[in-house]
């Protein structure tokens, strides 16, 4: 699957996510009330709203980008019907052959993390018969437990040609409270950037590993010292837009050859409709909205690496 | 919350908390049959048979023991099918005035936090109404991200008075490759400890806080420490039984007033009727052989703790 990512972004020239993270405020009047009408102010209607409005962005911006990364966060805290919209959107996305990265963030030891990997990027079995969950193609994986909490994830991944994005150094103004540490006069995420090249080494695809990172675009010093531990890890890189990163900031993300890394913003995509720059597309098209914001963040993204 | 788990506590005389991380090899297979023959061998018919052998074994031990703690990637592994078992089996925990851990290790930052804590302690705001997604009492949390990702927990825990459990220390063998390195001479897991203490101070209950610590059986003499950094938290202590944690190991979790710790047992509880000791139950009393193991492992503790 990391083959297949490079691939796209190759042939879209877009080192660029878009982040499915929907919150009921970002979905305009029409689409809420449509769904409402249809399942009344519930958790299935909220789930129904988030789904047509996800659709809605698919459909308009699946030619320019390589790939998706809905935040299962902002899914599941409509419970079972919002996973089930989660679930609807990752399907949708595969069949318009978008990447779908889950931002999933799970993290836990042995048996637990395989039942995590299985659900996410595997298969159980079922009597006779294998099924999978929910089937994205990438996770996040949050790597406070160690070794036992992510080679679970890497054996699923080996199997099934998909791959995860450890959690390195977030883009949140706290994540240097422990991750900044100094552990032997390096910070704690240097060396957990040296475990994600450790790990990535053993499951390679052509010349990226299927064992990716996740990098804040708000800390580019750090994203610099990264990538020249983690030469093999894609990064992605969270923070871009909304939370302050800008495309100047990306360089140190990619490696010599344009590749490396891949660039999510969420809100500055989705809610683009409520962004004074987007605000003539008008509420009931906020979904030409978004693509507006697409290419405007991919021409960013390319002057920035030109 | 945390102030209905120490009287429950108190009053069954246990501290003590059944892990129901069911697998499909712990479920006997007339339930196994009984679940496929009405819904196939399908992820519906997976959580099926999960719900079913859940309901037995709550059924069988819930007069003895005060909270219950269901591992949610041993559902998350069947789907959205096995997210409504799971949803299922807290709401009749809840039915059986059992406090209900979700042993979730969400972390994300900010409004992903947020959502993440409404949909399993909090509700959702859904045009004029409120809904709870999964409604759990407390949640287990990774703080890799800092306060950014532990916050938005503790408001919706103040809001709602539910509680959290923060990973401290782990129990599985890997734990110390992050959790134990050196940060100005004390290990990460004593720096995220008082990051509880200090979260902890601001969500007070009558004796105990609603911000707990997750400090792994396998670790006693980390436990010890870190019981005097984080005096009033309550610890969460996996790793008991299977895991090779002992009643004696268990002594430093407590405080002197013989409370401050509940500690887990999960494949020794809900898998007990696979083990030589309990094996003259019979698949079939599958239910009868975990209240077996708890009332041992009730015994074992209070013996220690005497």
């Amino acid at each position: 699957m990391i083959n297949k990512l490079v691939d796209k972004i190759k042939k879209t020239d877009a080192p660029v996510v878009v982040g499915l993270d929907p919150m009921l405020s970002y979905i305009p009047e029409p689409v809420l009330s449509g769904a409402f009408a249809e399942y009344g102010e519930t958790l299935e209607g909220a789930a129904e709203a988030v789904w047509r409005f996800n659709k809605g962005i698919i459909d308009a911006v699946c030619d320019l980008i390589p790939a998706v990364k809905p935040q299962i966060a902002m899914y599941e805290q409509f419970g079972v019907p919002g996973l089930a919209a989660f679930e609807k959107t990752v399907r949708y996305c595969k069949e318009k052959d978008l990447v779908v990265i889950g931002d999933i963030k799970r993290g836990d030891i042995g048996s637990t993390s395989s039942a995590y990997a299985a659900g996410h990027l595997g298969q159980v079995q079922i009597g006779k018969s294998c099924f999978a969950g929910f089937d994205e193609d990438f996770a996040t994986v949050n790597p406070y437990l160690g070794s036992d909490g992510v080679k679970p994830f890497i054996e699923v991944c080996k199997e099934n040609k998909k791959g995860i994005f450890v959690l390195v150094k977030t883009s949140n103004p706290s994540s240097g409270e422990f991750q900044d540490r100094l552990i032997d006069g390096r910070p704690l995420y240097e060396w957990v950037g040296e475990k994600v090249a450790e790990w990535g080494a053993e499951a390679m695809g052509d010349t990226y590993s299927y064992v990716g990172a996740v990098v804040g675009a708000t800390y580019p010093e750090m994203g610099k010292v990264l990538r020249r531990i983690m030469p093999k890890a894609y990064i992605l890189v969270p923070g871009y837009g909304a939370q302050g990163g800008k495309g100047a900031d990306l360089l140190p993300f990619f490696n010599e050859d344009g590749l490396g890394a891949i660039v999510n913003s969420s809100r500055g995509i989705i809610a683009a409709w409520k962004q004074e720059a987007y605000q003539k597309f008008g509420a009931e098209n906020y979904a030409d909205a978004s693509r507006a914001a697409v290419e405007a963040m991919i021409l960013d993204i390319r002057s920035a690496l030109a």
